[in-house]
């Protein structure tokens, strides 16, 4: 298959740039303590954890649902799984004591809460096993995580006491400071982020508890967090396809996806409409920007529609390719079901999202 | 299976809402000689369609990707079809010339250029099929459509000249005013729209030219273009289900679909995070609201979280489901491969979205 042939609209994985993503990060990581441990809710995508792993100086995978961790037991990626998210609702921690039963996978789950908790040691206790907890703590995002210092000992203490989990360490997500673009503002505020947690590490070491974890970072922070004494690994997600908000960030990586669309209009000089609308493409933050065509940006997108202002003289005609380079790599990866992997003009690979979507629903629809 | 059962994110339909939905719209257009055509694209699934053609007044459906005219035809839910949007790109035209080739399947597509046009003329001419044409016509959304009048004219002229496809009529979309909430301004910027494309429609009939179809319509207007004289149906689509986008509009329909979330986190008194976050529940139009819960308000989405601001006396606790009502019906459902259609506290049915993301993906997904 030739890319002029994929129909639309379509994920583009520029694969070299994606290598070259992927080494440059194992690279940064094989020197020093830390380790790196991808985020798999980034791309959802075996093939891109499989070469993430096979470049080295990772501690296993991270993931943010229980559907993700399903995929990676499934593949094969690794038997060193974090979910970096707190589980959950009907059926989620039994789902996970099924995991950890498994011979040789190595399961850790974080926890911010004893009614969390509690629901997590009940399913391992029924199974019959031992699942790995961090406790996540909160180092300024508001969204998960319990409050530093005395309130995260305490629940430490709490899973230490508990049976049918094992305390870990810890983990802090600095969500709140990644995308901060001067460097010398995302580096005073890391330091303040990443204090929270290393206080809360040294008080559970202080009290006797095990903490072999300190997991934190993301995109943004890698080189920051990744080089902080007491941090074991980075989360790191976005790096290996890159976004426009990250690249925006003195950070040194490439952008290797986009989403391909055709022209479907061009109802006047200064416009076009293509079919890269926000079905295919996630403005959550912020519009994509277009590849390679000069002066050419997005007014809006609907549905099926990116609406593309051209400089009047643009030859772009009917039936024409067109890419956008999304602001969030995630959520729009999270839109498709195949990443079309591109060497020069070929596809050199197709390669299935496994963990789009809800492992439950995608069960459902298939069944009914 | 009980509500309480089910696993989260997920999608929930009030049913008997939904049906309340369906049948104003259905009894508003039994009467006049304007029909209804449902929008496939708000739902995707089969189901949902069923239920609006049995209730009546429907001339067919719309929908607005080949992908989702391909499933209305596999599930056999009515054999009048406008695809309401440019046809282009590869394999595109062919695959419309394939669902034209089975007997009584009466399929139009809008075409708004003659390079849309020679596309599907020539798919068609090498099939042996006809394929129906309306003349997309602009009407002030900056989109596509070619300029009404002349322009649009001279395209149908081409189309009734062209071998293989036959010219059924005009259609235009008034998006730039579906949502304005004032009702006379909506009722005055409606006319505005409607004029250009009316006036096209008379320009078509004194050159001799066909002009059975003048479809337009959405669910702002439903009840302003679906009374005008000359138009023949209303291509709405959000009404069955509602979003709280449409719910400001002075429209008797009702909010019949949520995004259901598992409260993961209440770190502190005045906010909790629940797991519906953007991969499940679209933000293009704003934040969701929360419904049910006195004084919340989402703060923010992120890709697996919404961090929901609360009263600090809130009861709301880890564990607890949390309902946000989304601000688009359209891309929100197409995050989700299954409807939980909810009767009372009981799972009445899971229907699959069959027309969920894109059709070659799919395929290319399980084959490998």
């Amino acid at each position: 298959m030739k890319l002029s042939e994929i129909p639309t609209p379509a994920l583009l994985i520029d694969v070299p740039a994606m290598q070259r993503n992927i080494e440059r990060m194992a690279e940064f990581f094989a020197e020093g303590q830390c380790r790196l441990r991808p985020h798999f809710k980034a791309h959802k995508t075996p093939e891109i954890a499989r070469r993430q792993l096979a470049a080295g100086s990772c501690s296993g995978l991270t993931c943010a649902t229980v559907d993700e961790a399903e995929v990676i037991a499934a593949e094969g990626l690794t038997d060193d799984v974090l979910i970096a998210n707190q589980v959950v609702g009907p059926g989620k921690a039994i789902r996970v004591a099924k995991l950890a039963a498994s011979a040789d996978f190595d399961i850790k789950v974080a926890v911010d809460s004893e009614a969390g908790l509690a629901d997590l040691a009940q399913a391992a206790q029924d199974a019959g096993v031992e699942i790995g907890v961090v406790v996540d703590v909160n180092v300024g995002l508001p969204r998960c995580g319990i409050a530093h210092g005395e309130p995260a000992l305490a629940l430490a203490r709490k899973v230490e006491a508990t049976e049918g989990v094992t305390l870990r360490g810890l983990m802090g997500y600095e969500g709140h400071v990644v995308a901060i673009e001067d460097r010398a503002e995302r580096e005073a505020r890391t330091a303040k982020a990443m204090s929270r947690l290393l206080e809360t590490a040294q008080l559970l070491r202080e009290d006797g508890l095990p903490c072999d974890i300190v997991s934190a970072g993301g995109t943004g922070t890698y080189d920051i967090t990744g080089r902080m004494e007491g941090i074991t690994e980075i989360q790191a997600g976005s790096y290996v396809l890159m976004d426009s908000a990250y690249a925006k960030l003195d950070i040194p990586f490439e952008q290797a996806f986009s989403v391909l669309g055709t022209v479907l209009s061009r109802p006047r000089p200064e416009l076009c409409a293509a079919d890269n609308g926000h079905k295919a493409c996630s403005q959550d933050h912020g519009n994509p920007d277009v590849k390679g065509v000069d002066g050419a940006s997005v007014l809006f997108l609907s549905d099926e529609h990116a609406t593309i202002a051209l400089p009047p003289e643009s030859a772009i005609a009917v039936g024409d390719r067109i890419e956008l380079w999304p602001s969030h790599i995630d959520p729009t990866i999270n839109l498709h079901d195949v990443l079309y992997a591109i060497e020069g003009v070929e596809v050199a690979g197709v390669w299935p999202i496994s963990a789009r979507g809800y492992a439950e629903q995608r069960k459902s629809g298939r069944d009914s």
